[in-house]
């Protein structure tokens, strides 16, 4: 949950809550990732709060275990995004109507493979019969040794930074839903697993304190993300679009668009990337470097954090514009 | 999230996460009303997560407000039978489409008022626009500094406790779906509060694990968690079923029924007491008298502890049966 500058339903809604509801300072305003207890033995104990809903967060047909394989991983982006270290989870499952045997195998062995992978356990939670579309919130805890991951502290001057390639998980729901069908099989496989299986950037977020200023991950589309480390650190981030970093499979699709400058602000819209975007000093170019080789993730310096407010994208031509909030909101 | 002996699909699907998914010592094995992290000072931090969705755990046309308040006194009920006082939580919100402005001012009050009230702090969530009926999931946090109150722990010899009144809640959903009109005014509405807005019973869960050798809340039924707490200590929980105390409107639903001994295990049958059940050694009887005193709680020895398993009902006439599992399960 966080809450930001610009006012929708959604946003105007968290902004409320913060106000009203959320004033301990564990929750942080309601303005981050998520939120902190500082234990008394020095560390502190992240906690994250995601739901998904299958046909909003997944295709309407997606089994129990990729919805559950969704939710979990989108939960571990937003640890990742606090520079904590998964431990634990609780999960509330809402099945639509009485699951059958074979489902509720496929979710709980979904869950299995992806606590193994990603080091994080299962505690507690609850699981009920509903009706409507089947929804699984999950809330995932992290412990941070060192120094807090956070939105705000974007700093005048400071590069701006992302991991991996930017559209992929737009352009592989479109090809789930059958919108994209001019690209090879090996472009749209990669896209889909890129929309449906999100790989939380957890070993990056766990190195990142120590070199960025601010971070966060990339869940509604890289220019409303932006737009809260802009408001964040009270500044403008300038963003290259020729510099956005594409998988192949993206510049594919690309190639194929007549307008390119549409098509480019498309994919830098586009919502699910799970992509961490974070903002470090110019003088950490070095390490950033250092730290894409240990982590074997692409890194890719986008940008620059100037005066002003909002995010300002530059295009090929020159010329320089202010970006539209143009990313997801639920209302 | 519990799992226990009777593996039907709900519980036979917990008992496979807890055995594949939930390892680590703080899922307590899913077998407990929340999990557990050992903090380094000596605390506790119990942790617990239940989600509601309308129509299933309200009525189909409750109010945004109505749904959260509920949503998070459900979680504050499974804090108090830990016996931790109620810290924070996290709440992620299913809106059923698009929100209105005033069902968003309505949940957020009726959030505000009872976090006062219970004195808990928001720090985290998230909200969707879902498809379906609106549903709500929290995940609350309580500090335990004593020792942990489980669902472990019943001794032969053991008194039964209940406290507050059995079967006003599921009186109350057959007052709010109209099925049941007889009764006055003062009753339904009575009834009806009780059903929409139970009341955690925190002060009493506090100070229970002093006196106490387990407890749970009663949230499917007195019989079938009994069942719990009998499958907990490997022994039998024998009820007397002419002491389970009634509030007055029961009594007057009670007195119009033709077959009272069916109409009195309906009542230990339903769900959606709230209410704390626990077993103590027959020497505690004085120590709880004043816990009944200091909390203003009405507390009510309603059976004992025996060799065997399951849960025996003594009736009226001396005869002695196995209760069957009538509690409420979701599939």
């Amino acid at each position: 949950m966080s809450s930001n500058s610009k006012q929708s339903g959604e946003f105007a809604f968290i902004a409320a809550l913060a106000n009203k509801a959320a004033t301990t300072p564990e929750a942080l305003g309601l303005g981050e990732d998520g939120a902190v207890l500082w234990i008394g033995d020095g560390r502190k104990l992240v906690l994250v709060a995601d739901m998904l809903q299958a046909g909003v967060h997944t295709m309407k047909d997606a089994s129990a275990g990729q919805i559950a394989s969704k939710a979990l991983r989108a939960n571990l982006s937003d640890l990742a995004a606090m520079g904590a270290e998964p431990a634990f989870y609780l999960s509330t499952i809402c099945w639509s109507g009485a699951p059958a045997e074979l489902e509720m195998q496929i979710l709980s062995e979904a869950l299995v493979k992806d606590q193994e992978k990603f080091g994080i356990s299962l505690i507690g939670g609850d699981t009920i019969c509903g009706q409507g579309p089947m929804a699984i919130s999950i809330t995932a805890l992290g412990w941070v040794s060192g120094p807090l991951l956070r939105r705000i502290g974007a700093q005048i001057g400071d590069d701006v930074w992302v991991s991996g390639t930017i559209g992929d998980g737009w352009l592989g729901l479109g090809v789930a839903k059958g919108e994209i069908s001019s690209l090879n099989s090996g472009d749209t496989e990669y896209l889909k697993e890129r929309y449906e299986y999100p790989e939380p950037r957890l070993a990056l977020g766990a190195r990142l304190a120590s070199v960025a200023h601010c971070a966060l991950d990339i869940s509604d589309g890289l220019i409303a993300d932006a737009t809260h480390l802009a408001g964040g650190g009270d500044c403008c981030l300038c963003l290259d679009v020729e510099r956005i970093p594409m998988s192949a499979a993206a510049h594919h699709w690309l190639r194929e668009q007549k307008n390119q400058a549409q098509a480019r602000e498309a994919l830098m819209a586009g919502g699910d990337d799970y992509e961490l975007l974070f903002t470090a000093a110019a003088d950490q170019r070095v390490q950033i470097a250092m730290l894409s080789k240990e982590t074997g993730l692409e890194l890719t310096r986008i940008g620059c954090v100037q005066k002003g407010q909002g995010v300002m994208l530059g295009k090929a031509d020159g010329t320089l514009h202010l970006a539209g909030n143009s990313g997801f909101t639920h209302f």
